[in-house]
Parts: C-alpha cells; sequence; structure tokens
C-alpha cells in the first residue's frame, strides 16, 4: 500500500447526496458515464466504466456499475459495495438493464454523453425516457471533504517540497535548460510522494515566462531572468497547482514592480475568498489591482478554476462566471501580468474556501526570491 | 527548437484528403472540434479550439481555426497558413460564422460533440443544416505519412534505449520496488528524448504481472519473479507502446513454457500484418495459437490497436474488429497470457503495416531475458 494511505472516502454518502440532486431534478436515476465522475461515486479507477445510480434505492440494491473483463478483480476491490455487470459495451448495456428494471426516467449527463452515444442509448431504452441532465455530480465535487482535503494537501506538500530542493541545491541557475528544470521538478515531485504530475510542468524563463502557458524549451537561462514554475502533483487522484516566479540574479526594477503588482492582486483574490462570495466578484477583486495600476490589458486569462480529481474542474473564477463560493471548495488564484517579449509574473496558490478564511494549502513562500 | 526537430507536418495535404472524404460524406463543411484531429489537421497545440473545413475551399479562404486569447501567438506560429477567429466559445463562433457565409450542410463530429454541445449548436445554426458524421479524420490518422512515422520511431527509440540501460545498470534486481523501477524507467525515457510519458508506465512483479493492467505499486521484486514493464514514450506528439517481460533469475518451466506460447502468438500476429487483411484475422492468427495450447482463455484482452497521436486510435486489432489494414497503419501487437495469482507474460511491438512485411519500431528483443 503507497505510504500516502488515508482513510477511505465514503462514497455511499457521496451517492445519498447525489440522489437528493436527482430527485430535485425530476429523474429516477442517473447514468453516469464521465469517468472521474465515476471515480468519486464509487471509487473505481478503469478506463471503462458506467453507473447508473437509482434515485429511490437507498438499500443500493439497483445502483449498478458496469465495466469490462479486465477489470473483474479491480472492480471486485475498489468497489466491494455495488453490483458489479461485466459488459464491454459498458453504457449502452446499462441503459438495457435500466429498461429491464423499469426505471423511468433515466437522466444522462448531455454535457459527456456524444451525440453518437445518445444515438445508440436510444436504442436501448426500451420503456425509458432518457432525459438530459448536466453537471450534478461536478455541482458536488466542487466541495470537498475531509478525505479529498487531505489528499489536495499531500498533492501540494509534495509540490512545495519539490520547489523547494530545486531551489536549494541550487539547480535554477544559468546554463540550464528550461527542458531539464522541468524535468527535475517533476521527478523531484516523485521523489517527495507525487503518483504523477498534474499536468506539462511549465518553466519558462526571460522572455518566455510572458506566455501564460509556455511548454518548456531548450531555451537556456540567463542572468537577469525571470523564471516561471507552474507545476503540480497528484495523490491519490488528487492535484495540485502552484505557480511562483523567481528572478536570476538581483531584479531589476521593473521586474520589482510587475512582481509586487501580481502579489498584491494575488493577496486581494485570496481575501476574496469566502462562502457566498460570487466567483466572479472573487476574480474582480484581484482584477481591480491590476486594472487600478493600468496593466489590466497585460492580464489575459481568468483569475484561477477549482481543482481536485481533475486539473481544472467547478467552479470557474473568471470574468464570466457563474458560480458562487462555498465552504470546502478548493480553488486556485492565479493573477498574471505579462510584457510580451520581455517578461511575466503568475502567482498561484491552491486553496480551500473557508468560513474563517480561506486555507492555504500551497506553502511555499510568496516574496520574490533572488536566485543563482 | 527542441532536439528531434524534423521536416513539419504537411497540414495542407491533410485538409486537402479531408476534403474529398467530406464530398463523398455529402457535406459541404466540417466542424471539428476533437483537438487531437485539429493538431492533425492543423499543428495547433492550444486546449481550446475549433476548426471549419470547407468542403469545396481549395484555396482555403474560407477554412477557420477558431481559438481564444490566450493562444493568439501560439497560433500564429503554428498555423500560419489559416485565418485564425478569436474567440472564447470557439466551436459555437464557427456555427455562428458558417451561418453567416452560408456553408450549407455543415457537418460536425457526432462522437465528440456532446447532446449538450449539439442543442448549443442548434441555436447557432442559422441557415445552416447540422449533419452527425462520425470517424473521418480519425480514418485518415490511421494512414501515417512519413513525417508521422519518423516522429513513432523516434519514440519507439527512446523507449528502447530506457529500457536497455535500465537492465544493463542493474536497476532490475531483487529488493526493488515496482515504483522505483518505474519512476526510473520514465526518467530514463526522458534522457533519451521523450517530451512526455505515453501512458501511466507499467512495472508488474511476480503474481502482479497476472494483472494486464497493473498498476505500480510498491510491491518488492523478488528471484523467481516474472517483471512486465508495458510502457511508451511521447516525440513530436506522437507515442510509441512496448511490452517486454524478464524473469528475475533461471525462468522455471512453467515461466519459459508461457513465455515461449506467447512469443509465437506474438510472431504469428506481426506475420499476419499486410495491407488488405482484415484487423479481426490478424488477432485470430495470434489467438490461434494460444487456443491451440488450451489457454485461450487466459488471454483476455485484444491483440492490438493504433498507435500515432494518441495512445489507442483506430484501427482497432481484436476479434470483434470490423477495420481492414492499409499501407502505413501503425499498430501494436500485443497478446498475453496470465496465470491469476501467479503470473503473465505479454510481449508488445509497435509495427507499421507494409507491403513487403510489416517495418518493426521497437527494437528491443524478443528473446526471455534473464535479469538480476
Amino acid at each position: 500500500m503507497p505510504a500516502h494511505a488515508a482513510p477511505r472516502p465514503d462514497h455511499a454518502s457521496r451517492r445519498a447526496a447525489l440522489r437528493a440532486l436527482l430527485v430535485e431534478a425530476g429523474v429516477d436515476a442517473l447514468l453516469v458515464t464521465d469517468l472521474v465522475n465515476i471515480r468519486y461515486l464509487t471509487g473505481f479507477t478503469g478506463s471503462n466504466a458506467a453507473l447508473v445510480v437509482d434515485a429511490w434505492d437507498g438499500a443500493e440494491d439497483r445502483t449498478l456499475l458496469c465495466t469490462d473483463g479486465r477489470y473483474i478483480t479491480q472492480v471486485q476491490l475498489q468497489v466491494p459495495d455495488l453490483r458489479a455487470e461485466i459488459a464491454r459495451a459498458s453504457a449502452p448495456r446499462l441503459v438495457e438493464l435500466a429498461g429491464e428494471w423499469k426505471m423511468g426516467r433515466l437522466g444522462f449527463e448531455s454535457h459527456v454523453v456524444t451525440v453518437a452515444q445518445h444515438q445508440g442509448f436510444e436504442g436501448q431504452a426500451t420503456g425509458l425516457e432518457l432525459a438530459p441532465v448536466s453537471g450534478l455530480v461536478e455541482q458536488l465535487r466542487m466541495v470537498k471533504d475531509d478525505y479529498e482535503i487531505g489528499r489536495l494537501r499531500a498533492a501540494c506538500a509534495a509540490a512545495d517540497a519539490a520547489l523547494a530542493q530545486l531551489l536549494e541545491r541550487g539547480s535554477v541557475r544559468p546554463g540550464r535548460t528550461e527542458r531539464q528544470i522541468a524535468r527535475e521538478l517533476e521527478w523531484l515531485m516523485f521523489e517527495h510522494g507525487a503518483d504523477a504530475v498534474a499536468f506539462e510542468t511549465i518553466v519558462a524563463a526571460g522572455p518566455n515566462s510572458a506566455v501564460p502557458h509556455h511548454r518548456p524549451t531548450d531555451a537556456v537561462l540567463a542572468a537577469g531572468d525571470f523564471v516561471k514554475f507552474d507545476f503540480g502533483a497528484v495523490v491519490g487522484g488528487y492535484h495540485s497547482d502552484m505557480t511562483r516566479t523567481v528572478v536570476l540574479g538581483e531584479p531589476a526594477g521593473w521586474q520589482r514592480e510587475v512582481y509586487d503588482l501580481v502579489a498584491a492582486a494575488q493577496r486581494a483574490g485570496r481575501e476574496a475568498l469566502r462562502p457566498g462570495a460570487a466567483c466572479a466578484a472573487v476574480d474582480a477583486a484581484a482584477r481591480g489591482v491590476i486594472d487600478a495600476a493600468g496593466r489590466g490589458d497585460l492580464f489575459v486569462h481568468g483569475l484561477g478554476h477549482g481543482v481536485g480529481l481533475q486539473i481544472h474542474e467547478a467552479p470557474g473564477v473568471a470574468k464570466t462566471a457563474t458560480g458562487t463560493l462555498l465552504d470546502g471548495v478548493a480553488v486556485t488564484v492565479e493573477p498574471g501580468v505579462y510584457f510580451p517579449g520581455r517578461g511575466g509574473v503568475r502567482i498561484e496558490d491552491t486553496l480551500v474556501v473557508r468560513e474563517g478564511g480561506p486555507e492555504l494549502l500551497t506553502l511555499t513562500s510568496k516574496d520574490l526570491a533572488v536566485v543563482g
């Protein structure tokens, strides 16, 4: 068992919470085909699965997981508490069974099911009414339970420890390439307990630091460069997300200025995180700081996003976001200011929204680090 | 520029080939929303994009790529030869434009577009007829051009070199864990030119080698174990896929027997690869060898799959497959025999189907390696 093993998540409670949403949505059952949603509701991590959750079935006798023959052992281990059906075409098979079991109005995830799959379901859905529903499990997933916050903490800790070691051992210095440093940072995350990297690690030096989503190249670091790291670890399926920007040698005046501006905006964004806050208002709190400095046109993306079993999940924290924060929602706060061709700064934390103020999960200092 | 830089792919020729398929399919244009298909047709690698390819527009004035503001620089660099439209809701924006441009019958990728997206398109599609089409770009992608085969070769070479070095330096030995070895193998792939790993590396020792899709654990290797490696590298977007099974110390009789059986089946599968062969017949050629030995029930998966910009792509090579091979198709051949609780063997190569016999891209020896 991995070193980071922890209490098991309570999948049955999650399914119970989903049932309440299904009744509200006016469906008798939900066909779940998004694999991340299935993992959240059952713990199953195979690559082929479908799940039917009966809205009225507290005993879970009519809640069924379907996967194929490769996963017979795995499904028994990971999901001992539900009936498993074995079929290669997992979703069509469950639609067929739902018809045989006269489940009535069967919701399907209309943001996941393709037009072609839906045509197939219609052919299997004898005696059923198929009803599009959207985002119900994602709505539950926004609010993290204690198990999930524990995994997020561990993922953030692996990233913190990796960056600290990278800097301590002098690996970020003129003459090395972005790619070399990105690989080393990923290696160190594994050394510190990561199961995987959360996304392709960004290391962007000098002018490349002005590209928000830069891929590491063989560009060589030089004295005076900003070096931007945007990276994360996965632990137990949960993703961390952190950005830090350092400077190689003494910062120039413009570098200190842009850094201080982004740091102030990031602080304002963090301070705006509270249950009940509109996501758009959190974006506005940070953006207002950058706008006031006349640099609003250089902050070209949203402020942040939810994070959990996926690196990007609900809620979005952006100008056009429509959601509202709740206690226990995990989000990133990551403003940036980018001078094309010259350099840019982004500072990003992963945090959990709490009544008494957000819990910061990425603990690396946000003071401007002078390196090398 | 990365060390593996090579001649640019000819995206315009790929779009020309697609146009012929669009005319056959009876649509005036295709809305492409699958990001891998967009990469194949344009070279664009951003995370938000949509593309409309006009079936009649050889000059490409009416072929449009849409992405959002984060990618303004990137789209100019990667796709200098097409008009770029900038909008956050990229696909709906192109549907709207296709309506304004009176494109007529607009195909959409019904195996990619969700029911919810389709509802949104219907609202934007003034004066258009939306027509479901499926798998057209994937059909083109099956047959690799020279550029693509070059990338596949490089990806396979990185994997070959990594495994060779892992074994040479004695890293596979009793006392080490599956996870340690998996991480080291991935590190070595990067050292040998991989941009990324193709999928979560499988290292499965002893009884775990009997689990087809085992995730590396802290299980410790012991003398007498089978150790199965299933892993791949990504170079320039192209994936390699290789499995080798070694034995720690002198193989027992049963180990040699199962190894020889799988090797014979794998050889039969490779020899069945030729243009015009039914994919199901290739599966049958390998499966027949295992069936004849009375072990058919222990070969629990398909023989192989296409490989390219995705680790699994068309064509499937399995019992129920319906496709036919063509010159230039890249596939894996990977039979396995698994004794639950005891151990198993899989041997897998990546190959390109050729008139004169397949080109083998994964060059690591398939003789039973006695290690440690």
